[in-house]
């Protein structure tokens, strides 16, 4: 079995040890320890009688609950499968464009959904923790493609410091899959900045925070004329009606939302302490659910050896070409799982 | 609310006579009556706890059953979030083309994804039960795409009916999203000629025959190396889990097939005299689970009436441009709700 590009696989992990899936503790893909939520799962059965439908290619009920999370017209939001396909559509755009700014290290599905579409790339090297300071300030043909919490530095872009570049590119497309993550006075969303810059869109992901990634459910908030474009190109039944029945149940669950900033405010920085103590770790300060980890030894090596002997999965760095073999990234679990990777890495350290 | 441009669309038709979707006795979507069955919603039920770990991006388990079912090697085989999905991406390669011919009428989302691309089409007419004699025999730089059984008239092009444009056209994407709903015996599947064309590709869907279109799911058989382009172009996770689990309870589920084709045999003949013996409406034979009918008097009116007086739901045929107020298309129910329909339109007509 080859070893998987993106996070979270979990099928390869479980071949490799010889065992279920389920038996592997995954701090690869950084999603919610917490989740779903009971809200999203009693959703989900109470609604199976839809499925013999077609959804409704408007989404109206899903678009509705989102306008009222977010304070915006439902016209301006577009549901996807998962943010996932809308960062399709979105590099579709970003193509037809001179170049695209591409922070890195940065997901590795950007770089792929740009080069199907035949972009041209600007790899502009993040410093860690020093902003956005790469990125160039006169650049209309271009576009950008941001993320922000940053993936895999864990680093937070302020609102103020990403305005300048709404001016200086052509087209930005900011994805904010981790923004929930952050208390609603620390976050940094540019959704309130939409109506003002029609060269701006937003990729938002529900399925980190919520704990479903295997449920695909994702949204682009956007110009009106931009989502119908982006309808045209797609299918009209993009969203499954398990996905709209649950975002609209967790959108509305204020309780969970409260719970997950409440454990990541204990949670997070015992792990960082906990990571830092470590010899030869350096964790970086991170405004998401995750670390990136600078390693001395090689961190194939504490894979595999964390995955062997402690049923434990992280999350290599390889498909980040700038990262490598010397980083690692984890995701905050509960405080007993996180405490069960420190023992695991202080064996292998 | 606008008239939707799909069948299937019971937002719009609830809200036209002001009551609750699951209220509409809808013939307009083309789907099973028969399901979902037991065994998908069952399997749902049983893999909830699937939902907090993103789907395997290789779909290994999935494309197993189905290699099962088809006796075609994985590798041949790409699932999808809908053959509607899949369908974008094969007209993305027909759109490389000079021209492609499509058989008119014909499902409009295949111009919608065919001009998202920029392609040529030519509009082939269909002769009603004429066959394929419309397609030029000689298109070496041109696409084809073809749907069999054929939507929305019902009929079947025979498998050596099709062969000589396999050798004719570069490209012939198959869209065989009904096919199921014929015994085996009869089925005119070209699967098995994959292997000797790499200029065939087949689309079929799970969620018509399944009565699952909510939960998206279906899937593409075609050279291992054109479907990996396609895994190049979208997001690693198209299909949610569910689906995946539900997929593959269903294409071991032999009771519920054979469930269907008995069902058929009796209902189908059944509702094509009932509609044979009402003034003015003149049905077509067909291979599938719906059948066109000709009327005499606007369809619009017969859909609307049928609507308010009966909450029954018809497909108007105003979204296939060579059809227009003249014609609606049914799909086969139970016989109790076929009769139910027969006698709306009695009533009626």
């Amino acid at each position: 079995m080859k070893r998987p590009v993106h996070g979270g696989n979990l099928a390869w992990a479980a071949a490799l040890v010889g065992c279920s899936p389920s038996a592997i503790l995954d701090f690869s893909a950084s999603i919610s320890p917490l989740g779903p939520p009971r809200s999203a799962i009693e959703s989900i059965q109470t609604n199976l009688g839809l499925l013999s439908a077609y959804p409704d290619p408007a989404y109206g009920d899903l678009r509705s609950a989102l306008s009222d999370f977010h304070q915006i017209s439902p016209d301006w939001i577009l549901p996807g499968n998962g943010a996932a396909e809308l960062l399709t559509w979105a590099c579709w755009d970003l193509a037809a464009l001179e170049t695209t700014c591409v922070l890195t290290p940065g997901f590795s599905d950007y770089f792929r959904a740009l080069k199907a579409f035949g972009a041209r790339v600007d790899r502009c090297p993040l410093m860690f923790q020093q902003g956005l300071n790469a990125l160039p300030l006169d650049a209309q043909k271009s576009g950008l493609l941001l993320n922000n919490p940053h993936n895999p530095t864990g680093q937070i872009f302020s609102k103020p410091s990403i305005l300048p570049y709404l001016k200086a590119f052509s087209l930005v497309v900011v994805d904010e899959a981790f923004m929930d993550f952050l208390t609603p006075d620390c976050q940094q969303s540019l959704i309130d900045e939409v109506e003002n810059y029609p060269n701006l869109v937003i990729l938002r992901s529900l399925t980190k925070f919520y704990s479903l990634p295997g449920l695909r459910v994702g949204y682009a908030i956007a110009h009106p004329d931009r989502l119908s474009e982006w309808q045209q190109r797609r299918d009209p039944w993009s969203v499954n009606v398990l996905a709209s029945v649950a975002a609209i149940a967790m959108l509305k669950d204020t309780e969970f939302q409260q719970q997950t900033w409440d454990w990541l405010e204990c949670a997070k920085p015992a792990l960082f302490d906990g990571l830092k103590q470590l010899p030869g770790l350096h964790p970086f300060p991170s405004a998401a659910n995750f670390f990136l980890v600078k390693t001395e030894r090689s961190s194939v090596d504490i894979q595999k050896q964390l995955l062997t002997n402690h049923q434990i999965l992280i999350r290599d760095c390889l498909s980040f070409d700038e990262l490598g073999d010397r980083y690692f990234r984890i995701a905050v679990r509960s405080e007993q799982e996180n405490h069960r990777l420190i023992e695991g890495l202080t064996k292998i350290l």
